[in-house]
């Protein structure tokens, strides 16, 4: 099967979706057998101007679905970053990849040569869509998906690289 | 242009590579800056029992360097994790480029059905090579892209998310 745009994003941001789950539910079980309070590890950062725990929770379902709403057009859900239990990050993951797998592979292959302009004051660089993927949405989607793992990590959570690498899930 | 293996893993691990390269050149600044020795910045981490910078930027260059070679075939160049200042770590970074961009894109491509077969003890999945390329190379690559990028936040250096996505720079 030839590579596709639908083929180099979905897959790869539900699988990844799917690992942070995997980890979330770890650090859920961590803070509950060493009686932490949730919130204290769901607030917990690497630096003092990182985002916490929860906020790359929230970052990495944006990241995946506003890459793939860019490039397919339609609508996309709006979630409002409200959650403040692992229940509730884990809600937020599972209507992301509801949302991801709603989206038509044409509709995403459709995108690969669209004009897309973000705008994040300084930065604002213009991409065919297939730039835009590969130059932002993925290493993007990826950022925060290893930033939750390393807040983890850094807390003392007992998972590994292999927690990470899915172990024999495929995307 | 229809996206193909070569597209998908080169010009993102080259991308990727000088996006690190411009990562430790801040912490190079940084530790000379607050009076730090390098080998203290090259000796973080993030838990005990994770590798320090100095062995992400190692794990980083072979990540994306055995990702190609295992799909294109040929000699690669060994490169034994010898390093211990940043200068040569900028230097394994460049020879790392230097390697991927000779690799002839044809050979890449030609990796997309091949078996390839990952052995780490209770690890041992096998993948076609685009299962590979997407399921374990790109995924293992940002992981330590990322994690040196952890780290140097979590050690105060003064980098932000715009250093990571490599501003305007496309792959």
């Amino acid at each position: 099967m030839s590579l596709t745009m639908s083929r180099v994003s979905v897959p790869l941001f539900v699988r990844g979706l799917k690992v942070l789950s995997t980890l979330l539910q770890k650090g859920e079980e961590f803070a509950a057998e060493k009686g932490m309070v949730p919130e204290v590890l769901l607030g917990a950062r690497l630096a003092e101007d990182m985002l916490p725990l929860s906020a790359q929770v929230q970052r990495a379902s944006d990241a995946s679905k506003l890459c793939v709403h860019r490039l397919a057009g339609g609508d996309a859900p709006k979630f409002p970053d409200d959650e403040t239990s692992f229940q509730q990050l884990q809600e937020r993951i599972a209507k992301t990849i509801a949302y991801l797998e709603s989206v038509a592979a044409a509709d995403v292959d459709a995108g690969q040569d669209k004009t897309i302009q973000l705008n994040w004051g300084s930065f604002a660089p213009t991409f065919s869509g297939q730039e835009y993927l590969l130059s932002f949405g993925l290493p993007n989607f990826y950022f925060h998906i290893v930033t939750a793992y390393d807040i983890l990590r850094n807390q003392g959570v007992k998972i590994g690289k292999l927690d990470y690498l899915g172990a024999f899930d495929k995307a």
